[in-house]
This record gives C-alpha cells, sequence and structure tokens, in this order.
C-alpha cells in the first residue's frame, strides 16, 4: 500500500499492489467504511462536509480484481483553506507543524497535510478490500469498538460484540450506558474547547494458527507498526498487555486443550491469539491507546515559527475527540496487516 | 539488519547492510553490550553457560568500518540439547511451539529454535554498532532500566538517571529499594517454578528534531515494530502512552516556549519525544510491557503433538524474569530504529 | 515509484516517494517530457489521440516539493475500447495476452491492459522530476536518441549530440540520413502491415565518481533492471557490452590520467561510466534493444483462448515502430535509477 | 538473499530469507556447485587454493529446511594478503579501486575486497538451494554453457545441450573444437598478460507459464539485474537480444499453436521465454557478456591514490578469462530470480 495527499490538497488516493486477481470488490461496502470514517456523520465529530465518494482508478474491472495495481482516490471538497491562515506563521502544541518543519524546511500549514487524519482516507479504502480479501480466503471477521473515552470505560464482551451494536450509537461504544456518558463528556470537551483521547480495542476471528513471522515481522510486531502509523496513538497492548505484566507465568499462560477439530486451543487468550510472533487461532485481541486531539480551540502558550512566545486558541473544524472514527481506521490497518500475512503465508505450502 | 541462528544450532549472526563507512567502531564496546545481555551474568538469570564471544566475519577492518555489509556472529557452545528431549512431542503453553508447526509443518524443539531469546544476540550486537553511530554522528545517549517487576514498580527519574545507576544491580533497576523487593520476588518465583514479568523504560537523549516519516514508517510507529519484535513484548506506549488517554487536550499538548538557541522546546514531555511521526528535539521515552517468561517448571495444562491432553512440567534452564537481560536488547533496537532514521533523513538535505 | 493504471481504465497514474523537499518543479518541463512520449505526434507512431495532460494530484505547492508523496496523474481519453473485441478470445503473438491469463487467471483485453505501453505514462512524468532532481542538485544531462532502426544504424558521436539534435526529426535519429531512411522504412513497415525494431542510446554526463552500489544494487545492475522492465526490450548494454567480448583486457581497460582537477579520469570508455557497480565520474552510456513491435495488422498463427488455431490480423492503432517515443522512455528509466542513486549515496557522507 | 565478506576478510556467507520449510536439501549438491566456481580447477583459472567448503550456520537441520533463514559461510583461507601490497596506493584500470574510494573514502585494498569474485561464492551456494527448491516444486532445469571467448564461438544446440556435456572440458563449452580452440587462446592470453572476455548463455527448461510481474518486476528485468550485479557483466540479452532489432515484427513474433496438453505453445522462442514481463511456459533463454578480466600483469597506464601517473603491472593471482568459472555463477543467479518469483507467484491462486 502506497498512499498520496494531503489534507488540502487535491485530494487523497492509494496504490494497492500485490492484490491476488479474481478477489470479487464490493465497493459499495468499500464506500460504506469511508462513510464510518467521514467527517461531519454525527454531532460528535468534525464538522468539515466531504461525501469521501470512492473513485476506482485501475485494478478492478466489473467489481473483479486483475492482479495489477488497485488505485482508488477521494477528492477533496470542503476544504476552507482560508481557515487556517491564522496558522501559517504559528506551532501548534503537539501537532506536526514544528517537527514537518525540522524534517523538511518547509510545510502546508493548511488542515496539517500530510498529517492529518485526512490521510486516514487511504487507509480505509485500502483497508475495505483487505477486509473482503480475508473474509472471502479465510472467512475472517475484524471488529472494533470504543473501549474508553477520558475515564468513561465501557463494559463489553469482546467475545460477542456485533457490528451492529457497535453502530448503534454515534459513539461506536456498545456499552449503552457508557456510550451516553461518553457523549455528554465529548459534547462538554467541545464547549469547553477542549479534547478527549481514549481506546479502541479491535478483535478479529477466524484467523487460522500459522499467520505471522518468526523473528522482525511477527503478526504482533507489524499490528504495532500498522497502530501507532496512525495519527494521534500513543500505545499499543495485544492480548494482555501492560496488565500482563503484573500475573506470574502460571497465571499468564495460556493452558492448551484439543480442540473440536483435534487442533490445540487455548482456554484463555493472555496472549491475544499470537504465540512467537504467529497465530496460534485464538481471536487476535489488540488496544490502541489515543490522545486527546492536538487541535483545540482554548488558548495555549507557544512560539512563531521565527521563535516569539505567543499564545494560540485554533479554529478551523476539528474533532473533540477522535475516538468514534479511529474504529474504522483501527480496523482498517488489523485488515491490511493480516492480509499482507495471509499473502505471506503462501509460500510455506509448496514443499 | 538480517539475522540467523537458532538457540541449539551453530551460532546466532548478523548482517548489517548499509552502515556508513569511516565509523570507528570499538569492539570492546559491542563485546561489552554482549555482555550485559549473556546468560548466567548473574544468579537471576539463567544459567546456561556462553561466553558470547562477538566475532567480526566481515565489513570492519582495522576498527574502522568499510561501508559494506557488516557480518558479526557469536557461537553457541552450551547448547545441552538433550535437555529439550522431553519437548519434542508436547507443546508448551504460551510458547511458540505450536504456532512454528502451524506455520512451518515442522520446528527445531531444541530451546524453541529462532524463538528463543538467543536470537537476540544478533540484535544486539548490531544494536552496538548502531549505539557507536548515533553517538558519534549526534551525540546520541541510550539508557535504558527496568521500571517494574511484577507489582513492583521503581521510582526513578528518567531525565537523570545514568547508566551506572542502572548496571549497579543485577535487577537493572536504579531504584535501590525496589530492586532489593525485586530480587526477593524473582528468587521466590523461581523456587516456586513460576516466572515474573514487568516493564523496561528507554529514553534516548540528543535526538534531533526531525527524525522520523510522516505516515506509515513515522518514528514511534519503527520503535513500536521493533519492539514488539522483542520475545514476550505485550506492549508498547510512547509519551504519555494508555495513562495520557485520560488526560484532556489542555493537559496532555506539549506547550513550546523558545529554547537556549532559538529553537522551540517543550515544557511537558506527554508526545515522548514524538509528534507526528517525527522527532521533536525533546527525550525519546518509551515503555515495553514483558509477559512472565513462558517456560516454568510448575505443571501445567497442554498437549502432545498428536493432539492428546498431557502435563507439562519443563526441564532446561530458562530465566524466572527476562526482565534485566531485556534492558540491553530494548535499548539495541531503539538505537537500530533511530539510526535508521538518521540514515533516512539524509536525503532531505540535498535542495 | 508505484504507478497504476491501464490502458483503457480511467487513467495512468505515479506516486513518487521519497523526492527530497525545497525542490522546484518546473510542470511545464514535466509536461514537455509527456509530450515527446504521447501518441500522435508524427505520422510515424500510434494515432490514438491523447493530449496527456498531467494533473498532480498531492505533494507539489507552489511549484516546490514538499517532501511527501508526489502523485500524478493523466486521464486516458481516445479509449476506442470496442476496437478490441475481436482480441477478447485470442491470443496476439509475441503480446502478454497469454502470460497474463496464465499469471492472473483473468486479463483486461483492451489494448493490452498493463502490458500497453500506455503505463510508460507514468515513468515518464516521474522522470521528469527525478531529471530536475538531478540536475538542480549534480548538474547531471541525460540525453537520449535512436541509433538504430531494423538494419539502418546512425553515425552519432555520443560525446557530441544535442536535444535539439535529437529533436529535430521525428524519428529522433540525429544522423539527418540514417533518419531519413528510417523514415521511409517505417512508412513501409505500416504498409506492408508489418513493424521493425531498434537500438536506443542513451548517455548521462555530470554523474559524479561514487554513486551505486558494490553487490546486488550495482549501479549498471539497476539500470538493466529498469530498462528491460520497459515492454518490448531485449538486450541492454552498458559501454563496450556485447562487442567488449571481443577485446582483450589491455585494449578494453581504461587507462586513467589526472582530470584537469586532480581526480582520475578514463582516457577511454569502455566501462560505460560504471566500474564495480559505482559511477567513476565519465558519463554513463548504455544502449537498449527494442523487439519489432509485436501488434500488426498482418495476418499470423496463434490460439483461441480455448485452445484452437486460429488466425489473427489485429485492427486498432498501434506504432509500426516504438524506437522515436522509446527515447523518452529510456532517458526516464535513467533518470530514475541515477536519482535513486543520489539518494543512497548521502548516508555515505556522515562519518 | 543478503551476502557478506571480502576477499581477504574471515571469509564469505549468504542468509537466504523465506525459503519454505520442508525443503529436503542435499548438500553434498551445494558443495558440487561451489566446486564448479572455485578457484584452482584447472589450468585455466586461477591458482588460488582454496577449497571453498561450505558450513551451514542455521535453517537447515537432518537435511530439511526450517523455513527460518539459512545462513551458509566458506571460510577464507589462501588469502596471501601481502601480494597486494603494491596495489595499496594505486587504482587498477576498470576495476573497482577507484569507485570505492570515490563512494566510501576508504577500501580494503586486498584483493578487491567486496568488487573480487570471491563474493560470488555466497550467490553460488544461495543458488544451489534455489535450485533444489525449483526442481522439486517445478521440475525446472537450469544449464548454462561458455557459448564464446574472444572471437571463438562454439556451435552449440542450446535445446540439447546437457550438463555433463558442459562440463567435459575445463572451457565448459559443450563444442569440443571450439573448447580447444579456447584453451590455447586463454593460455596464449595468460602467457602475454593479457585477458579475455566471452559469452555465457543459459537456458531453463521447465518453467511454467505465468512466472514474473507486469510492470517494475519483470521476470526478464529480473535477470537482467541479476547478471548485470554479476562483476566483469557488461550486457544481458533475453531471446532475441540486439539481433532481434534487425527483424521484422512478422519475422520475430513467435506463433502460438496447440500444445500437447492443449495449452499454447509457440513455434520460435524469439521472445525467450518471456512475454510481457511474464514467463510463456517455453525455455528461458538468456545471454550474458563478461568482459576480459581487468586484473592483468602486462603494464598500464594509471594514477596513484595521490593522483600521479604511474605504470601498474598487477601482481597476485587472476584469472587470464572468468568464462568457465561464470557459468555457474550465471546458473545461481537465474535459479535465484526463479525462485523468488516461483514464490511470488503462490499469492495468485487463492482467489
Amino acid at each position: 500500500m502506497t498512499t498520496f495527499g494531503e489534507s488540502h490538497g487535491v485530494g487523497v488516493g492509494v496504490i494497492i499492489d500485490g492484490c491476488p486477481p479474481r478477489l470479487a470488490v464490493d465497493l459499495d461496502e468499500v464506500q460504506a467504511e469511508l462513510d464510518r470514517r467521514r467527517p461531519g456523520q454525527s454531532r460528535l465529530v468534525t464538522q468539515r462536509d466531504e461525501s469521501d465518494t470512492i473513485e476506482v482508478l485501475s485494478g478492478i474491472v466489473d467489481g473483479v480484481t486483475l492482479g495489477t495495481p488497485i488505485a482508488m482516490m477521494v477528492r477533496n471538497k470542503d476544504q476552507n483553506s482560508g481557515a487556517y491562515d491564522h496558522l501559517k506563521d504559528v506551532y501548534r502544541p503537539s501537532h506536526a507543524d514544528y517537527t514537518y518543519d525540522a524534517k523538511y524546511g518547509l510545510r502546508d500549514h493548511r488542515g496539517g497535510g500530510r498529517s492529518s487524519v485526512r490521510e486516514s482516507v487511504a487507509r480505509v479504502a485500502a483497508g475495505a478490500v483487505a477486509r473482503q480479501l480475508l473474509h472471502a480466503v479465510a472467512g475472517v471477521e475484524v471488529t472494533g469498538w470504543v473501549e474508553s473515552v477520558h475515564t468513561i470505560t465501557g463494559d463489553i464482551d469482546g467475545a460477542k460484540v456485533t457490528r451492529a451494536q457497535v453502530e448503534a450509537t454515534p459513539t461506536r461504544c456498545p456499552d449503552p450506558e457508557a456510550a451516553a456518558a461518553m457523549i455528554d463528556a465529548i459534547e462538554q470537551a467541545r464547549h469547553q474547547g477542549n479534547s478527549l483521547g481514549g481506546v479502541v480495542r479491535v478483535v478479529a476471528k477466524n484467523v487460522p494458527a500459522g499467520w505471522g513471522e518468526p523473528v522482525f515481522d511477527k503478526l504482533d510486531a507489524d499490528l504495532a507498526k500498522a497502530m501507532l502509523s496512525i495519527p494521534a496513538t500513543k500505545g499499543f497492548e495485544i492480548g494482555s498487555g501492560f496488565g500482563g505484566t503484573t500475573m506470574t507465568g502460571l497465571e499468564h499462560n495460556d493452558p492448551f486443550v484439543p480442540g473440536p477439530d483435534g487442533t490445540p486451543v487455548t482456554t484463555s487468550n493472555n496472549s491475544g491469539g499470537v504465540q512467537g510472533g504467529i497465530s496460534n487461532g485464538a481471536v487476535i485481541d489488540l488496544r490502541v491507546a489515543f490522545k486527546p486531539t492536538a487541535t483545540i480551540s482554548s488558548s495555549q502558550q507557544t512560539v512563531t515559527t521565527s521563535g516569539e512566545p505567543t499564545e494560540l486558541a485554533a479554529h478551523g473544524r476539528h474533532d473533540p475527540c477522535v475516538l468514534p472514527r479511529a474504529v474504522p481506521i483501527v480496523e482498517s490497518m488489523t485488515c491490511l496487516v493480516l492480509a499482507d500475512h495471509l499473502l505471506r503465508q503462501q509460500v510455506n505450502n509448496i514443499c
């Protein structure tokens, strides 16, 4: 996957190289995933007005992949670049303004350029194709939800949660009570010119044992990289995560018992479905920490591009809490990593 | 970096491709890092007797890099492969035995093959070269320590901790009181045929602003992958990590002020030194979660390779707690990622 | 560089990843290179009517690169896909029809899909950016021309040939007498429903000594791959090429003498500017063999997709000789390889 | 494949990453290929005395691949580094001495370091494993021979030539008359302190249709890169090569007819087994041009490392003609490229 596009350029796109031929791709499902990510879908998220309509530029003919590169693009519409003029000469705290200048010696200040969450359009479009590949070939199901916003944590049984439950509220938290509290907290944060973070959890079911690599490209290592490549993420856990460090080996080890078809299954899942970097047939179970949105309208201490101290209260449209929109992004990155390892595993069956 | 070698094969080695020429490499320092990782260095770790003497096979002549591939190798000596015969037909819980079989259709049962922590010899040797490159070119200093073992957490000021403090105890926890408690806990775990996990923290000082990439190869994404590629890791945090999800944007954002030389510096470091995937000049600050060692001598429920339920009490030498030996490994992976981004950043200065 | 697009899809595009920031890009020059490649520019080439207007989708703002991915696209206009209906169930000899079916199990029969020379739009667009980078940073000049068509070979002094001389005739052969004979031969081939091949030669001046890699990614190895990746190529030579195999070492070796600035220069250039995979400061000098166009309107023996013998006389627009249009493509691939090695060499200067 | 090692360092080695598990590897065959490449095997080649005994460091247990990295190494024995002292301060013409200095700012003058043909030990060892994989999975047979030395060209029917015929003479030219003339020419060259070049041809039989990639990683592009990465190569041809440029399309196109099993076969093979970058089931047929050895004992004009003109007559052991030893190297690179595309093709069969 290679992506391109700035927040306030022509649009955002992706090339998927290496998708197998003869995969039936339902473009309506691709569009549906983009709709889950798109701004303006509820009052909880940024009000930028983008339809985010996918355009397939190559690689899919008559609804079937050709095996050659799949290019897809979404054009930007509601750019309102003028709204960013006040950011041209100032570095927003905890944003990528200063680091882009430090790296490149210049930057596109309008909407954050490549650092904008708008870049994730490309991830979700590609992830939607990967999801269909995983489902068609291996029956894999990837489901994510908002586990917490700020200090509010949902009470959710990951083994049973369904996509319908997740989509039932604009928070994408399938615990109705927690969801209601999250809505209040997010609205209050917006009202106060503040922002909130939280945790997204994703499970992948039906991943067969044997996907992954033993050393550097471990399945969990690739998942960790994929998740930390999403803007605003600060942490990654698989299975027991940091909590597992306070267990003993006897408590943490997942006992094997014979499964229904004779292959080993575990009676617990502290491993999160990965052992030694390779899937063990249990549910892949991961969590991602999102910091509170950096762009807030409250006044903050910062410096200008010429090094003078200043105060900044950002205008422009932004999410007071990215968590609801982050769910399809985290799911998409999970699908992309799993699809990659599905393909890599094919070479191990030939001798 | 490409590595090879099994726990009970001829040895473990690494090829470093792309190290710049004319770097003076102190091989004694490389050996010193390997000595920090090696088994048998204290009663807290596995008693396998390995001198882990580095042999340089290519790429360094008269103590200077040639620019061509650097190959280094450590031969295995104390293999005692017979000690693993009882594991040939059984899957150790939460180890890579079953997943290797699922992936490859066969495995080297002696000592875990490639999944053994012995593979990290290659990482530490390569990391020691990367460390010298980083120091020579940019003055970067990478320091790690054990922050917690099981429920015991040290009280450590990351801004001030020194290598000497870390090395002062076999736990590599620079809080003497916590270190003493950790020793007791680890010895008790060994006595009980049990094992403990914990958290390693690493800081990298003097990393200049501008290292990293904006989208998929973000500096923190590459660090996350590097850390999750280490055996027994279950989580990664940079800066505020999961704790940061309970802060508001106003609390979490790191205010900029003019620094001593006029470039912006932050008055807090919730970002952990990375903003938008690119270093901002602050200290790189990360944490890695290690689960309790999977191999324990207590009896556990599992299955044989032919699918029959059985009980297993593992023999063989193993660490009741990998944390002390994990410090040089986490440091090494940090150095390797930073060195990679140091090199990648060179192309941005030519126009 | 990653490309996408089929001959008869929406269009053809490219993402350039890793172009340094702050490069001034003259888009008129990019368009000018595309105009050299485009169909319909003279009566010697295919009459498909494409304006091939470049659209920049990302990565360049106000005429300057941002350092982030540059995406460019050319939309297809004159597709006339119906003209290919007669090819749906038959394999054109020496084309990619059968091999695509063998590889992918399906293909886009309209205009050859990805195997069409239309894909080279993406190469030329990217190559034009690489050319500007090479010129801005190192003063490199890349010039190509048609050396031969069929049995007609131009008499050309590579050390002196200019772009203006090349562009003076639609053949792009800077020997006027040979050019006239080539025009006659190409027109005769078209008249006879036949086609002709030939040789393109490219020289790159001002490439400094030191670009390339010592083993697998030798500069000449990368050039060879780049050239053989162009459709219809069958051979590659650097410097003396196959002719050099009939020289002795004494004849073939390029003697060194002190150059004007004291660095060594060679008094001959059988090496073609590359020694041991690395540039030596002399002119990079390469030749590429193009077979006669596979698609001809004469009747040929072949089989249907269901395996029945048949005769095929291809309709549709095609070039009776690709050589004139091949010149900007070969130049572009040369620029892309050189730019890649310019960037790779940056890391060798830091210690 | 990643290789390491200098001509006069500890040894030369290779890591093969991605070889499928459960492949039975006959190490005697690997050694036999190394013996074909090794110096001192006949009076026609360099008299350096190396047994080139392969040592497997990892990845193969009990004669079967584990799926994890295969590391193999050959130690250098007869280094005689002192023989190169006279080359320390002088640049040998048409060798890599000057370009290494230009690139790296230093070099290992003993025996050419990484630029030595000794590096090809690693290629041949890896190629021997790839050959066994290709044979086991697809029945592929790769056979090479010396087609010409200087102006002497053998008369050889590539469709019928056997390994036994090739190995019957130390020249590896299976035309006995030409072989005798080559022996005379090579001995005369050695006697005169001169050297000779020539052409190696390789055919690969039983490659199924469908291996390769459509654009940049075309099968012939990867073969071209592999061949030009071998020291002393100056040209590459597939199928008709440069000779094909003087044919017309009608003459050059390979007509399809129904094959024995109903799939299309061609009645000629100007394509050399590759169409559109993908194998078509015909014999892969390629030729590689080798220049005369650069290191000769006759006196030549050159410069010192400090830029003074000088004369050089190289001592040290070298091949007056590398062609006989080049055959296993070209075969090995062919096997490595084909094995890579065998593995890549696996992903296209899953939908």
